[in-house]
Protein backbone atom coordinates (compact mmCIF):
# COMPACT_ATOMS: atom_id res chain seq x y z
CA UNK A 1 0.00 0.00 0.00
CA UNK A 2 2.59 2.40 0.85
CA UNK A 3 4.54 1.68 -2.48
CA UNK A 4 1.00 2.49 -4.54
CA UNK A 5 0.40 5.67 -2.79
CA UNK A 6 3.58 6.74 -3.50
CA UNK A 7 3.18 5.70 -6.78
CA UNK A 8 -0.59 7.50 -7.10
CA UNK A 9 1.55 10.96 -5.68
CA UNK A 10 4.04 10.82 -8.49
CA UNK A 11 1.91 9.40 -11.66
CA UNK A 12 -1.21 11.28 -10.81
CA UNK A 13 -5.00 9.06 -11.14
CA UNK A 14 -7.76 9.89 -14.16
CA UNK A 15 -10.95 10.75 -12.51
CA UNK A 16 -12.02 7.12 -13.31
CA UNK A 17 -9.21 5.59 -10.80
CA UNK A 18 -10.03 8.50 -8.41
CA UNK A 19 -14.11 7.83 -8.64
CA UNK A 20 -13.59 3.87 -8.08
CA UNK A 21 -10.70 4.33 -5.20
CA UNK A 22 -12.93 6.66 -3.41
CA UNK A 23 -15.78 4.18 -3.83
CA UNK A 24 -13.79 1.61 -2.47
CA UNK A 25 -12.22 3.81 0.76
CA UNK A 26 -16.46 5.08 1.49
CA UNK A 27 -17.62 0.98 0.60
CA UNK A 28 -14.42 -0.16 3.79
CA UNK A 29 -17.65 1.08 6.34
CA UNK A 30 -21.03 2.14 6.74
CA UNK A 31 -22.75 4.91 5.14
CA UNK A 32 -25.20 6.86 7.15
CA UNK A 33 -28.44 8.05 6.10
CA UNK A 34 -30.91 10.76 7.09
CA UNK A 35 -33.38 10.33 4.98
CA UNK A 36 -35.93 10.43 8.11
CA UNK A 37 -35.46 13.85 9.04
CA UNK A 38 -37.93 16.58 7.99
CA UNK A 39 -35.70 18.84 6.02
CA UNK A 40 -32.54 18.78 3.79
CA UNK A 41 -29.46 18.09 5.04
CA UNK A 42 -26.53 20.21 3.96
CA UNK A 43 -22.58 19.88 5.05
CA UNK A 44 -19.40 22.65 4.43
CA UNK A 45 -16.20 21.17 4.68
CA UNK A 46 -12.37 23.26 4.86
CA UNK A 47 -8.77 22.12 3.50
CA UNK A 48 -8.14 24.00 6.81
CA UNK A 49 -6.63 27.18 7.32
CA UNK A 50 -4.92 29.59 10.38
CA UNK A 51 -7.71 31.01 12.62
CA UNK A 52 -10.60 28.89 10.30
CA UNK A 53 -13.42 29.19 13.04
CA UNK A 54 -16.38 29.49 10.20
CA UNK A 55 -17.55 25.87 11.11
CA UNK A 56 -18.59 26.80 14.79
CA UNK A 57 -21.11 29.56 13.75
CA UNK A 58 -22.08 28.34 10.29
CA UNK A 59 -23.72 24.84 11.46
CA UNK A 60 -25.83 26.54 13.62
CA UNK A 61 -26.62 29.46 11.34
CA UNK A 62 -27.29 27.23 8.70
CA UNK A 63 -29.35 25.25 10.84
CA UNK A 64 -31.18 27.87 12.07
CA UNK A 65 -32.18 28.80 8.91
CA UNK A 66 -34.09 25.33 8.31
CA UNK A 67 -31.27 22.94 6.48
CA UNK A 68 -30.07 19.89 8.95
CA UNK A 69 -26.39 20.18 8.97
CA UNK A 70 -24.61 16.32 10.20
CA UNK A 71 -21.15 18.10 10.18
CA UNK A 72 -18.33 15.19 11.30
CA UNK A 73 -15.48 17.37 12.16
CA UNK A 74 -11.28 16.24 12.81
CA UNK A 75 -8.68 17.16 14.56
CA UNK A 76 -5.96 19.76 14.14
CA UNK A 77 -3.79 18.78 11.25
CA UNK A 78 0.05 20.41 10.90
CA UNK A 79 -0.35 23.86 11.61
CA UNK A 80 -3.99 24.40 11.23
CA UNK A 81 -5.95 24.14 14.07
CA UNK A 82 -9.28 21.33 14.52
CA UNK A 83 -12.80 21.98 15.15
CA UNK A 84 -13.22 19.31 17.71
CA UNK A 85 -9.78 20.60 19.61
CA UNK A 86 -11.28 23.45 19.16
CA UNK A 87 -15.42 22.98 20.92
CA UNK A 88 -13.33 20.67 23.46
CA UNK A 89 -12.19 24.34 24.96
CA UNK A 90 -15.42 24.67 25.87
CA UNK A 91 -16.38 22.72 29.45
CA UNK A 92 -18.04 19.11 29.58
CA UNK A 93 -18.50 19.31 25.60
CA UNK A 94 -18.51 15.63 24.09
CA UNK A 95 -16.92 14.89 20.94
CA UNK A 96 -18.13 11.47 20.25
CA UNK A 97 -21.62 10.63 19.81
CA UNK A 98 -23.19 6.96 18.63
CA UNK A 99 -25.49 7.37 15.64
CA UNK A 100 -28.64 7.08 18.08
CA UNK A 101 -27.07 10.35 20.02
CA UNK A 102 -26.46 12.03 15.96
CA UNK A 103 -29.43 11.66 15.13
CA UNK A 104 -30.79 13.16 18.06
CA UNK A 105 -28.95 16.18 18.42
CA UNK A 106 -29.42 16.34 14.39
CA UNK A 107 -32.94 16.73 15.20
CA UNK A 108 -33.87 18.48 18.30
CA UNK A 109 -31.18 20.97 17.40
CA UNK A 110 -30.70 21.18 13.18
CA UNK A 111 -27.05 21.14 13.38
CA UNK A 112 -24.68 18.04 15.24
CA UNK A 113 -20.84 18.81 15.32
CA UNK A 114 -18.93 15.53 16.38
CA UNK A 115 -16.17 13.33 15.43
CA UNK A 116 -16.65 10.77 12.41
CA UNK A 117 -16.97 7.27 14.17
CA UNK A 118 -14.44 4.02 13.49
CA UNK A 119 -16.92 2.63 11.27
CA UNK A 120 -17.37 5.73 8.73
CA UNK A 121 -14.38 4.76 5.71
CA UNK A 122 -11.69 3.12 7.88
CA UNK A 123 -9.75 2.47 4.81
CA UNK A 124 -9.17 5.90 4.94
CA UNK A 125 -7.81 5.88 8.64
CA UNK A 126 -5.22 3.23 7.64
CA UNK A 127 -4.37 5.34 4.25
CA UNK A 128 -3.80 8.59 6.46
CA UNK A 129 -1.27 6.91 8.83
CA UNK A 130 0.67 5.24 5.91
CA UNK A 131 0.45 8.82 4.00
CA UNK A 132 1.84 10.51 7.08
CA UNK A 133 5.16 8.30 7.49
CA UNK A 134 5.62 8.04 3.73
CA UNK A 135 5.74 11.33 2.77
CA UNK A 136 2.31 11.23 0.22
CA UNK A 137 -0.09 13.69 2.04
CA UNK A 138 0.36 16.21 -0.42
CA UNK A 139 -1.09 13.94 -3.51
CA UNK A 140 -4.28 15.57 -4.78
CA UNK A 141 -5.85 12.48 -5.84
CA UNK A 142 -5.63 11.23 -2.07
CA UNK A 143 -6.65 14.48 -0.57
CA UNK A 144 -9.46 14.64 -2.31
CA UNK A 145 -10.46 10.87 -1.86
CA UNK A 146 -9.82 11.22 1.59
CA UNK A 147 -12.23 14.07 2.15
CA UNK A 148 -15.19 12.77 0.10
CA UNK A 149 -14.56 9.71 1.31
CA UNK A 150 -15.79 10.69 4.62
CA UNK A 151 -18.26 13.34 3.42
CA UNK A 152 -20.00 10.99 0.80
CA UNK A 153 -19.89 7.82 3.70
CA UNK A 154 -21.50 10.66 6.53
CA UNK A 155 -24.77 11.16 4.14
CA UNK A 156 -25.06 14.42 3.58
CA UNK A 157 -27.42 15.10 0.23
CA UNK A 158 -25.25 18.83 -0.14
CA UNK A 159 -21.79 19.62 0.48
CA UNK A 160 -20.17 22.87 0.06
CA UNK A 161 -16.46 22.68 -0.19
CA UNK A 162 -13.95 25.33 1.21
CA UNK A 163 -10.46 24.75 -0.61
CA UNK A 164 -7.75 27.07 0.25
CA UNK A 165 -5.01 28.64 -0.98
CA UNK A 166 -1.87 31.08 -0.08
CA UNK A 167 0.75 31.12 2.20
CA UNK A 168 -1.60 29.35 5.13
CA UNK A 169 -3.24 26.53 2.86
CA UNK A 170 -1.47 23.36 2.37
CA UNK A 171 -2.23 23.89 -1.48
CA UNK A 172 -0.33 27.58 -1.63
CA UNK A 173 -0.38 27.40 -5.21
CA UNK A 174 -3.54 28.31 -6.86
CA UNK A 175 -3.58 25.80 -9.87
CA UNK A 176 -3.29 22.95 -7.32
CA UNK A 177 -6.26 24.50 -5.05
CA UNK A 178 -8.46 24.59 -7.97
CA UNK A 179 -7.33 21.18 -9.33
CA UNK A 180 -8.16 19.66 -5.86
CA UNK A 181 -11.48 21.60 -5.77
CA UNK A 182 -12.70 20.57 -9.76
CA UNK A 183 -11.52 16.81 -8.27
CA UNK A 184 -13.61 16.96 -5.20
CA UNK A 185 -16.92 18.32 -7.04
CA UNK A 186 -16.59 15.60 -9.47
CA UNK A 187 -16.68 12.89 -6.53
CA UNK A 188 -19.52 14.40 -4.78
CA UNK A 189 -21.47 14.37 -8.26
CA UNK A 190 -20.92 11.20 -9.42
CA UNK A 191 -21.89 9.83 -5.82
CA UNK A 192 -25.64 11.97 -5.84
CA UNK A 193 -24.13 14.76 -3.50
CA UNK A 194 -24.99 17.91 -4.49
CA UNK A 195 -21.41 19.73 -4.05
CA UNK A 196 -20.10 23.16 -5.08
CA UNK A 197 -16.57 24.22 -4.26
CA UNK A 198 -15.19 27.44 -3.01
CA UNK A 199 -11.42 28.46 -3.58
CA UNK A 200 -10.79 31.18 -0.81
CA UNK A 201 -7.34 33.23 0.14
CA UNK A 202 -5.67 32.02 3.50
CA UNK A 203 -2.46 34.57 3.28
CA UNK A 204 -3.85 35.77 6.64
CA UNK A 205 -5.50 34.50 9.38
CA UNK A 206 -9.19 34.44 9.30
CA UNK A 207 -10.42 36.92 11.90
CA UNK A 208 -8.14 37.91 14.64
CA UNK A 209 -7.39 35.11 16.23
CA UNK A 210 -5.76 32.00 16.55
CA UNK A 211 -6.09 29.44 19.36
CA UNK A 212 -8.76 26.62 20.60
CA UNK A 213 -10.55 28.75 23.61
CA UNK A 214 -9.83 32.08 21.41
CA UNK A 215 -11.55 30.97 18.24
CA UNK A 216 -14.82 29.97 20.30
CA UNK A 217 -14.82 33.34 22.10
CA UNK A 218 -14.64 35.12 18.41
CA UNK A 219 -17.55 32.27 17.28
CA UNK A 220 -19.60 33.21 20.07
CA UNK A 221 -19.25 37.05 19.22
CA UNK A 222 -19.92 36.01 15.69
CA UNK A 223 -23.26 34.56 16.89
CA UNK A 224 -23.93 37.61 18.84
CA UNK A 225 -23.83 39.61 15.59
CA UNK A 226 -20.66 40.70 15.86
CA UNK A 227 -17.01 39.62 15.45
CA UNK A 228 -14.35 40.32 12.83
CA UNK A 229 -15.47 41.18 9.52
CA UNK A 230 -13.77 38.57 7.36
CA UNK A 231 -15.10 36.03 9.45
CA UNK A 232 -18.70 37.34 9.47
CA UNK A 233 -18.89 37.54 5.43
CA UNK A 234 -17.51 34.03 4.60
CA UNK A 235 -19.62 33.24 7.26
CA UNK A 236 -22.54 34.37 5.45
CA UNK A 237 -20.97 33.79 2.00
CA UNK A 238 -20.89 29.58 2.74
CA UNK A 239 -24.28 30.09 4.32
CA UNK A 240 -25.75 31.00 1.50
CA UNK A 241 -24.04 28.95 -0.71
CA UNK A 242 -25.76 25.68 1.67
CA UNK A 243 -29.21 26.92 1.54
CA UNK A 244 -28.59 27.16 -2.03
CA UNK A 245 -28.04 23.66 -2.26
CA UNK A 246 -30.58 22.57 -0.14
CA UNK A 247 -33.47 24.43 -1.71
CA UNK A 248 -33.84 26.61 0.92
CA UNK A 249 -34.73 29.90 -0.47
CA UNK A 250 -36.43 33.41 1.21
CA UNK A 251 -34.41 33.20 4.47
CA UNK A 252 -31.27 35.63 4.63
CA UNK A 253 -28.60 34.37 6.92
CA UNK A 254 -27.65 37.47 7.57
CA UNK A 255 -30.42 38.60 9.71
CA UNK A 256 -30.63 35.08 11.64
CA UNK A 257 -26.93 36.27 12.68
CA UNK A 258 -28.43 39.60 14.06
CA UNK A 259 -31.58 38.35 15.68
CA UNK A 260 -29.81 35.56 17.87
CA UNK A 261 -31.36 32.21 16.50
CA UNK A 262 -28.29 31.54 14.91
CA UNK A 263 -26.70 31.82 19.02
CA UNK A 264 -30.44 30.09 19.88
CA UNK A 265 -29.42 27.03 17.72
CA UNK A 266 -25.44 27.05 18.99
CA UNK A 267 -26.78 26.94 22.84
CA UNK A 268 -28.76 24.09 22.34
CA UNK A 269 -26.02 22.22 20.42
CA UNK A 270 -23.54 22.61 22.34
CA UNK A 271 -25.51 21.78 25.83
CA UNK A 272 -27.05 18.64 23.96
CA UNK A 273 -24.04 17.48 23.90
CA UNK A 274 -23.00 18.21 27.56
CA UNK A 275 -21.63 21.22 26.82
CA UNK A 276 -21.70 24.68 29.26
CA UNK A 277 -22.45 27.26 27.03
CA UNK A 278 -22.24 29.76 29.56
CA UNK A 279 -19.14 28.24 30.99
CA UNK A 280 -15.40 30.26 31.14
CA UNK A 281 -12.99 29.22 28.71
CA UNK A 282 -10.06 28.17 29.28
CA UNK A 283 -7.07 30.51 29.16
CA UNK A 284 -3.53 30.03 28.17
CA UNK A 285 -1.15 29.74 31.31
CA UNK A 286 1.88 31.93 29.64
CA UNK A 287 1.38 34.60 27.69
CA UNK A 288 4.19 36.36 25.49
CA UNK A 289 3.92 39.72 24.35
CA UNK A 290 5.23 40.50 21.03
CA UNK A 291 6.17 44.45 20.65
CA UNK A 292 4.56 45.10 17.24
CA UNK A 293 7.52 48.06 16.08
CA UNK A 294 10.03 44.92 16.33
CA UNK A 295 11.20 44.80 12.45
CA UNK B 1 10.75 2.04 2.79
CA UNK B 2 8.12 0.03 -0.56
CA UNK B 3 7.43 4.17 -0.62
CA UNK B 4 11.13 4.30 -1.44
CA UNK B 5 11.52 1.82 -3.38
CA UNK B 6 8.06 3.22 -5.59
CA UNK B 7 9.59 6.40 -5.68
CA UNK B 8 13.04 5.11 -7.31
CA UNK B 9 11.12 2.24 -10.00
CA UNK B 10 9.47 5.72 -11.11
CA UNK B 11 12.05 8.80 -10.70
CA UNK B 12 15.23 6.83 -11.07
CA UNK B 13 18.67 7.65 -9.49
CA UNK B 14 21.58 9.35 -11.10
CA UNK B 15 24.92 7.80 -10.58
CA UNK B 16 26.09 9.54 -7.30
CA UNK B 17 22.62 8.45 -5.51
CA UNK B 18 22.87 4.76 -6.91
CA UNK B 19 26.74 4.60 -5.46
CA UNK B 20 25.68 6.16 -2.13
CA UNK B 21 22.55 3.77 -1.97
CA UNK B 22 24.66 0.45 -2.52
CA UNK B 23 27.63 1.93 -0.22
CA UNK B 24 25.08 1.77 2.37
CA UNK B 25 23.49 -1.74 1.45
CA UNK B 26 27.33 -3.25 1.47
CA UNK B 27 27.89 -1.25 4.94
CA UNK B 28 25.31 -3.40 5.94
CA UNK B 29 27.14 -6.04 6.67
CA UNK B 30 30.64 -7.65 6.61
CA UNK B 31 32.47 -7.60 3.77
CA UNK B 32 34.74 -10.08 2.79
CA UNK B 33 38.83 -9.93 2.05
CA UNK B 34 40.39 -12.77 0.29
CA UNK B 35 44.17 -11.36 0.02
CA UNK B 36 45.74 -13.87 2.08
CA UNK B 37 45.08 -15.98 -1.35
CA UNK B 38 48.24 -16.41 -3.37
CA UNK B 39 46.44 -16.15 -6.70
CA UNK B 40 44.49 -13.56 -7.80
CA UNK B 41 40.41 -13.41 -7.25
CA UNK B 42 37.87 -13.48 -10.58
CA UNK B 43 34.55 -14.29 -10.11
CA UNK B 44 31.60 -13.40 -12.86
CA UNK B 45 27.53 -12.69 -12.53
CA UNK B 46 24.99 -13.51 -14.91
CA UNK B 47 21.47 -11.67 -14.84
CA UNK B 48 19.94 -15.00 -15.29
CA UNK B 49 18.82 -16.82 -18.72
CA UNK B 50 16.92 -20.14 -19.17
CA UNK B 51 19.42 -23.05 -19.68
CA UNK B 52 22.14 -21.00 -18.37
CA UNK B 53 24.58 -23.42 -16.69
CA UNK B 54 27.75 -21.25 -17.29
CA UNK B 55 28.73 -20.48 -13.89
CA UNK B 56 29.10 -24.98 -13.61
CA UNK B 57 31.98 -25.49 -16.07
CA UNK B 58 33.29 -22.07 -15.70
CA UNK B 59 34.35 -21.51 -12.40
CA UNK B 60 36.84 -24.75 -12.22
CA UNK B 61 37.76 -23.55 -15.43
CA UNK B 62 39.20 -20.14 -13.88
CA UNK B 63 40.71 -22.07 -11.42
CA UNK B 64 42.50 -24.85 -13.59
CA UNK B 65 44.10 -21.37 -15.37
CA UNK B 66 45.45 -19.85 -11.64
CA UNK B 67 42.47 -17.67 -10.45
CA UNK B 68 40.37 -17.93 -7.03
CA UNK B 69 36.74 -17.61 -8.19
CA UNK B 70 35.06 -17.15 -5.03
CA UNK B 71 31.36 -17.51 -6.40
CA UNK B 72 28.37 -16.59 -4.34
CA UNK B 73 25.69 -17.86 -6.14
CA UNK B 74 22.01 -17.72 -5.50
CA UNK B 75 18.43 -19.39 -6.03
CA UNK B 76 16.16 -19.32 -8.92
CA UNK B 77 14.00 -16.46 -9.65
CA UNK B 78 11.26 -16.09 -11.47
CA UNK B 79 11.60 -18.28 -15.22
CA UNK B 80 15.50 -18.47 -14.90
CA UNK B 81 16.81 -21.67 -12.97
CA UNK B 82 19.45 -21.12 -10.10
CA UNK B 83 23.21 -22.47 -9.85
CA UNK B 84 22.70 -23.61 -5.83
CA UNK B 85 19.31 -25.28 -7.03
CA UNK B 86 21.31 -27.12 -9.61
CA UNK B 87 24.41 -27.88 -7.64
CA UNK B 88 22.04 -29.39 -5.03
CA UNK B 89 21.04 -32.18 -7.94
CA UNK B 90 24.92 -33.58 -6.90
CA UNK B 91 24.26 -36.26 -3.75
CA UNK B 92 25.73 -34.80 -0.86
CA UNK B 93 26.74 -31.64 -2.47
CA UNK B 94 26.29 -28.75 0.35
CA UNK B 95 25.41 -24.86 -0.43
CA UNK B 96 26.26 -22.98 3.05
CA UNK B 97 29.78 -22.89 4.15
CA UNK B 98 31.03 -20.92 6.70
CA UNK B 99 33.49 -18.00 6.21
CA UNK B 100 36.90 -20.66 6.99
CA UNK B 101 35.00 -23.57 4.93
CA UNK B 102 34.56 -21.36 2.46
CA UNK B 103 38.70 -20.23 2.28
CA UNK B 104 39.90 -23.91 2.73
CA UNK B 105 38.06 -24.41 -0.49
CA UNK B 106 39.26 -21.77 -2.24
CA UNK B 107 42.87 -22.53 -1.40
CA UNK B 108 42.06 -26.18 -1.74
CA UNK B 109 40.69 -26.00 -5.35
CA UNK B 110 40.85 -22.84 -6.91
CA UNK B 111 36.84 -22.36 -7.01
CA UNK B 112 34.24 -22.21 -4.67
CA UNK B 113 30.49 -21.79 -5.23
CA UNK B 114 27.98 -21.55 -2.50
CA UNK B 115 25.44 -19.42 -0.70
CA UNK B 116 26.30 -16.05 0.19
CA UNK B 117 25.85 -15.85 4.47
CA UNK B 118 23.42 -13.81 6.07
CA UNK B 119 26.23 -11.73 7.05
CA UNK B 120 26.56 -10.15 3.45
CA UNK B 121 24.57 -7.24 2.59
CA UNK B 122 21.78 -7.88 4.74
CA UNK B 123 20.04 -5.06 3.48
CA UNK B 124 19.48 -6.71 0.61
CA UNK B 125 17.37 -9.37 1.80
CA UNK B 126 14.97 -7.12 3.16
CA UNK B 127 14.89 -4.61 0.03
CA UNK B 128 14.66 -7.83 -2.07
CA UNK B 129 11.57 -9.22 -0.28
CA UNK B 130 10.36 -5.47 -0.67
CA UNK B 131 10.58 -5.24 -4.13
CA UNK B 132 9.18 -8.66 -4.58
CA UNK B 133 6.10 -7.72 -2.97
CA UNK B 134 5.45 -4.19 -4.27
CA UNK B 135 6.46 -4.76 -8.08
CA UNK B 136 9.36 -2.82 -8.05
CA UNK B 137 11.61 -5.67 -9.30
CA UNK B 138 12.73 -4.01 -12.08
CA UNK B 139 14.08 -0.74 -11.64
CA UNK B 140 17.45 -0.92 -13.20
CA UNK B 141 19.23 1.16 -9.80
CA UNK B 142 17.77 -1.41 -7.63
CA UNK B 143 18.69 -4.47 -9.82
CA UNK B 144 22.33 -3.14 -9.90
CA UNK B 145 22.78 -2.41 -6.25
CA UNK B 146 21.43 -5.60 -5.48
CA UNK B 147 23.75 -7.23 -7.75
CA UNK B 148 26.83 -5.31 -7.24
CA UNK B 149 26.86 -4.97 -3.08
CA UNK B 150 26.63 -8.64 -2.70
CA UNK B 151 29.80 -8.70 -5.37
CA UNK B 152 31.62 -6.05 -3.55
CA UNK B 153 30.93 -7.32 -0.29
CA UNK B 154 32.09 -10.69 -1.52
CA UNK B 155 35.29 -9.13 -1.87
CA UNK B 156 36.74 -10.07 -5.67
CA UNK B 157 39.09 -8.05 -7.04
CA UNK B 158 37.68 -8.50 -10.20
CA UNK B 159 34.42 -9.16 -12.04
CA UNK B 160 32.98 -9.59 -15.41
CA UNK B 161 28.88 -9.38 -15.76
CA UNK B 162 27.06 -11.31 -18.40
CA UNK B 163 23.86 -8.85 -18.80
CA UNK B 164 21.71 -11.32 -20.42
CA UNK B 165 19.19 -9.94 -23.21
CA UNK B 166 16.20 -10.90 -25.32
CA UNK B 167 13.01 -12.84 -24.82
CA UNK B 168 14.23 -15.17 -21.97
CA UNK B 169 15.65 -12.32 -19.97
CA UNK B 170 14.95 -10.46 -17.04
CA UNK B 171 15.81 -7.30 -19.38
CA UNK B 172 14.39 -7.95 -22.93
CA UNK B 173 15.11 -4.99 -24.33
CA UNK B 174 18.73 -4.44 -25.54
CA UNK B 175 18.78 -0.69 -24.33
CA UNK B 176 17.94 -1.65 -20.44
CA UNK B 177 20.70 -3.94 -20.55
CA UNK B 178 23.24 -2.01 -21.56
CA UNK B 179 21.68 0.31 -19.33
CA UNK B 180 22.48 -2.30 -16.40
CA UNK B 181 25.61 -2.96 -17.38
CA UNK B 182 27.04 0.30 -17.97
CA UNK B 183 25.36 1.04 -13.96
CA UNK B 184 26.94 -2.03 -12.74
CA UNK B 185 30.41 -1.16 -14.13
CA UNK B 186 30.76 2.20 -12.76
CA UNK B 187 29.48 0.72 -9.66
CA UNK B 188 32.16 -1.72 -9.76
CA UNK B 189 35.00 0.40 -10.71
CA UNK B 190 34.14 3.37 -7.87
CA UNK B 191 34.37 0.51 -5.24
CA UNK B 192 37.91 -0.58 -6.28
CA UNK B 193 36.56 -3.61 -8.04
CA UNK B 194 37.92 -4.06 -12.05
CA UNK B 195 34.62 -4.70 -13.48
CA UNK B 196 33.77 -5.47 -17.32
CA UNK B 197 30.45 -6.27 -18.81
CA UNK B 198 28.95 -8.23 -21.87
CA UNK B 199 25.77 -8.10 -23.02
CA UNK B 200 24.63 -11.72 -24.30
CA UNK B 201 21.47 -12.43 -26.31
CA UNK B 202 18.83 -14.93 -24.26
CA UNK B 203 16.59 -15.37 -27.08
CA UNK B 204 16.81 -19.40 -27.06
CA UNK B 205 17.55 -21.34 -24.11
CA UNK B 206 21.52 -22.08 -23.81
CA UNK B 207 22.55 -25.12 -24.30
CA UNK B 208 20.49 -28.26 -24.96
CA UNK B 209 18.82 -28.51 -21.65
CA UNK B 210 16.84 -26.77 -18.98
CA UNK B 211 16.67 -28.59 -15.89
CA UNK B 212 18.51 -28.81 -12.26
CA UNK B 213 20.11 -32.03 -12.90
CA UNK B 214 20.18 -31.86 -16.48
CA UNK B 215 21.67 -29.20 -16.27
CA UNK B 216 24.75 -30.67 -14.04
CA UNK B 217 24.45 -33.20 -16.82
CA UNK B 218 25.65 -30.95 -19.59
CA UNK B 219 27.97 -29.04 -17.72
CA UNK B 220 30.10 -32.41 -17.27
CA UNK B 221 29.92 -33.16 -20.53
CA UNK B 222 31.77 -29.70 -21.44
CA UNK B 223 34.49 -30.17 -18.67
CA UNK B 224 34.52 -33.09 -20.29
CA UNK B 225 35.64 -31.12 -23.82
CA UNK B 226 32.04 -31.86 -25.53
CA UNK B 227 29.00 -30.32 -24.92
CA UNK B 228 26.57 -27.71 -27.14
CA UNK B 229 29.04 -25.41 -29.06
CA UNK B 230 27.26 -22.26 -27.60
CA UNK B 231 27.80 -23.35 -23.74
CA UNK B 232 31.34 -24.27 -24.50
CA UNK B 233 32.27 -20.68 -26.61
CA UNK B 234 30.47 -18.62 -23.89
CA UNK B 235 31.99 -20.16 -21.14
CA UNK B 236 34.91 -19.99 -22.65
CA UNK B 237 34.61 -16.76 -23.85
CA UNK B 238 33.85 -15.44 -20.38
CA UNK B 239 36.86 -17.75 -19.00
CA UNK B 240 39.03 -14.99 -21.70
CA UNK B 241 37.80 -12.06 -20.06
CA UNK B 242 37.98 -12.90 -16.46
CA UNK B 243 41.74 -14.22 -17.14
CA UNK B 244 42.55 -10.68 -18.38
CA UNK B 245 41.12 -8.83 -15.96
CA UNK B 246 42.77 -10.72 -13.18
CA UNK B 247 45.92 -10.64 -15.11
CA UNK B 248 47.07 -13.51 -16.01
CA UNK B 249 48.14 -14.52 -19.22
CA UNK B 250 49.73 -17.52 -21.58
CA UNK B 251 46.83 -20.13 -20.76
CA UNK B 252 44.07 -20.97 -23.04
CA UNK B 253 40.88 -21.59 -21.14
CA UNK B 254 40.16 -23.95 -24.21
CA UNK B 255 42.95 -26.00 -23.74
CA UNK B 256 41.93 -26.89 -20.21
CA UNK B 257 38.68 -28.09 -21.53
CA UNK B 258 40.12 -30.48 -23.63
CA UNK B 259 43.17 -31.67 -21.77
CA UNK B 260 41.29 -32.46 -18.36
CA UNK B 261 42.60 -29.99 -15.98
CA UNK B 262 38.79 -28.11 -15.53
CA UNK B 263 37.63 -31.36 -15.14
CA UNK B 264 39.81 -31.81 -12.23
CA UNK B 265 39.20 -28.75 -10.34
CA UNK B 266 35.40 -30.01 -10.91
CA UNK B 267 35.48 -32.98 -9.45
CA UNK B 268 37.77 -31.63 -6.36
CA UNK B 269 35.46 -28.52 -6.03
CA UNK B 270 32.58 -31.06 -5.73
CA UNK B 271 34.17 -33.54 -3.21
CA UNK B 272 35.66 -30.45 -1.01
CA UNK B 273 31.80 -29.36 -0.44
CA UNK B 274 30.60 -32.95 0.67
CA UNK B 275 29.31 -33.88 -3.07
CA UNK B 276 30.03 -37.10 -4.68
CA UNK B 277 31.65 -36.37 -8.32
CA UNK B 278 30.39 -39.57 -9.74
CA UNK B 279 26.76 -40.28 -7.75
CA UNK B 280 24.18 -40.60 -10.43
CA UNK B 281 21.86 -37.64 -10.75
CA UNK B 282 18.18 -37.78 -9.92
CA UNK B 283 15.72 -38.42 -12.94
CA UNK B 284 12.74 -36.66 -13.11
CA UNK B 285 9.17 -39.37 -12.54
CA UNK B 286 7.33 -38.28 -15.13
CA UNK B 287 8.23 -37.74 -18.79
CA UNK B 288 6.35 -35.58 -21.25
CA UNK B 289 7.32 -36.65 -24.58
CA UNK B 290 6.55 -33.36 -27.14
CA UNK B 291 5.80 -34.40 -31.09
CA UNK B 292 8.17 -32.05 -32.88
CA UNK B 293 6.22 -32.24 -35.69
CA UNK B 294 3.34 -30.12 -33.91
CA UNK B 295 3.05 -27.12 -35.71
Amino acid sequence: MSALLMAILLNGMNSREISRWTDAMIASGERMNWSMLDRPTVDKHSTGGVGDKITLPLAPLVAACGAAVPQLSGRGLGHTGGTLDKMESIKGWKASLSNAEMLKVLQDCGAVICAAGAGLAPADKKLYALRDVTATVEAIPLIASSIMSKKIAEGTSALVLDVKTGSGAFMSDPMDAGLLARTMVDLGKRAGVKTRALVTAMDVPLGLTAGNALEVRESVEVLAGGGPSDVVELTVLLAREMLELAGISGVDPADNLKNGKAMDHWRRMISAQNGDPDGALPVAKEKLVINAELS
